[in-house]
Parts: structure tokens; sequence; C-alpha cells
């Protein structure tokens, strides 16, 4: 739980009394290589914060597409299914085994009402998730599949180890053997 | 102004003092078709509140793409460079008059410390684009350019007769004698 106390820290300073709702109102859950946090057509009902491990956001159509990552200090949910207690139309699903701070909708309200500073929090990490996916929507319009490869190795470096190379592929949508022609091209640039 | 308000008050109740700071923190401008409201380059120093007009969001490399469009009750904004001070790597244009309620990064610090909900009006008003940016990225990943532009008639389908086909090609990545195509097969079928 430690880790989401300090990220939470980052942010605003709360007091012990308020570092103890905190960790009243999640609950650490443990997830299996290959376990769904979420499953497509299910509602989203928690928030979930990686103490360890990795998990990939996928839509299951025809194809099946990898869309986003999350990883350690990172907060995993669908907001779209959790905030409007619909169906998720994605899955998410761990990569490798992970440990999970989680919060349910209920226990994330009375944090926002029992913290003084719980509304600053939310609109902060909201903000940050927005500025992400906003880079990475525009990177859509302006990138070839090669820089986005670049970028994912830019923002990424640690993770291109942990993701097998066919859901990076997903991700920079792009086959898997285009992948595999891009780093062969960029092993002989070096 | 009183557009804003009325948002505000269907997030959260406002009480006649509150109003008033709010109303005193936003400035209306208005700008011209073809005006700029931020060019790329320059830094985001505020956010707009559209009361009338149009925006489109730009990416300019080599060709210019639309990735995002803003119309009335609708806020603008290049958070990136708004929240970090960095120089916009996109630009926002107005394709109608428009007529803005603006507000400075300082200035909305005071809301959000003014306004008892401030910091809960942030939250939403947040959660609600990062919940459209989200669809957006996803139907990239699992929808044809057709299957776009019918999402597209189907989630604005008042924006249809106001935005020049040229620019709604771009939005869903195509060309424009694509687009052309799309909607020839359409009327067909209608």
């Amino acid at each position: 739980m430690e880790p989401l106390i300090q990220y939470i820290d980052q942010i605003v300073e709360t007091n012990d009394r308020e570092k103890n709702i905190i960790r009243s109102l999640f609950k650490v859950e443990s997830y299996k290589k290959g376990e769904f946090f979420l499953q497509q057509g299910l509602t989203c009902r928690k928030v979930g914060f990686i103490i360890r491990g990795l998990v990939a956001y996928y839509i299951e159509n025809e194809d099946s597409h990898v869309y986003w990552f999350g990883k350690e200090n990172e907060f995993v949910c669908n907001y779209e299914s959790f905030l409007t207690k619909s169906s998720s139309t994605k899955s998410i699903k761990c990569i490798e085994g992970v440990d999970m701070a989680c919060i349910s909708y209920d226990s994330l309200q009375i944090l926002y009402e029992e913290v003084q500073n719980g509304e600053k929090i939310g609109r902060i990490i909201c903000e940050r998730l927005f500025v992400d996916m906003s880079i990475h929507i525009t990177s859509f319009y302006t990138d070839t599949p090669e820089e986005r490869y670049l970028k994912f190795l830019d923002s990424h470096p640690d993770l291109i180890q942990r993701i097998p190379q066919y859901l990076i592929a997903s991700f920079i949508k792009v086959q898997p053997p285009s992948l595999s022609r891009i780093r062969k091209r960029m092993a002989k640039g070096n």
C-alpha cells in the first residue's frame, strides 16, 4: 500500500488521519499472469493502483487489439464503464503477476469527501491520464509505425523486455512481421 | 457567460457568491472564423468554454491533421501545454466565428480554491474529456473509416452541416475522395 501513499503525497500532502482513511478504503488484490482485472461485457467496479506487475488493455472483436498498458505506480481502470456503470467494451488483462491496491466506486466517493484534498488528487490524476492519452492519439495522426515504436521505446524503456513483441506490435498497430522488420532496420542503423 | 454557469450547475450546485467568483474569473473573448485560439509552438495560456461557434484541433507537420473538434458547451484547451507550460505541438483554430468564456491558469487555481466544489468541478470535467478521448482512440484500433464516419454522424449529427468535408475526412483519417466514396455508398444504401 505504501507506494500508493507515496504517489498521493507527491500530489498533495495528507496528514496521518487521511493516510489511514486511504489505507482503509483501498484493498490489496493479487492477480496471476493471464487473469483479467476486467472482462469485456462486465461493468468495471473498481480502480486499481499497480504495486507490482503489468496489465494490457484489450479490445476484442474479430481480432484482439492492445491499445494501452499499465505498470507500477499507474492507475488501472476503464473509466468509461466505471463512471457510467455501463458494460465495458474493453478488457484489462494481467500480462505478469500483479499486486494492486483497489478501490470501489463507493469508497472512492468517500475518499473524495473525507480527505481534505481528495477532489484535487482525483483531478490531478485524471489530468495526467488525459495528457498521456492525448499524446497517444495524436501520434496516430502524425507518426509512422516506426516512429510510434521509437516513441514507445523512448517513453517505456523499462517495458520493452517485459512485454511480448506481438503485444507491442498490436499497440503500435502493425502486424508482428512488420515490427520484426522495423527492429531489424533499427539494429542495422545502430 | 450564463451557458457556462448553467453547465457548472449541472455538475454541482454553486451559491450566488460562487457564481459571481466564476463570472469574475472568466472573460468573454470573440474570435473570427480562421483565427487561432492557440498556435503550434506557443504555450497554451487559457482554457476556453465555447458559448457560440466551432473550433478544430490541428497538428501541422508535412500535412495538416485534424484530430478533434470543439463546439458549444465544450471546453477548449491543449491541456498538455497548459498544465506543463510547454510549447504546444498542436494548434486550435476557429472554423466559425467563436465566442468563448476564457480563464487563465492562475485564475483557474483561484477558482479551485475559492469555489467550495471547485476541485470537484475540475475533476468531473476532466473525467468527461478523458472518456471522450478514450472512445475516440479505441475506434482507431477497431473501426474501419466507414465505421468511424458513422460514429461521427451518430455522436455529432448537429456538426455534419457545419464542418467542411475535408476536415471530417482528416478527422476520420481518410483522404477526401475516400470520404466522398463512403458517402456515396451510404446514400445508395439508404
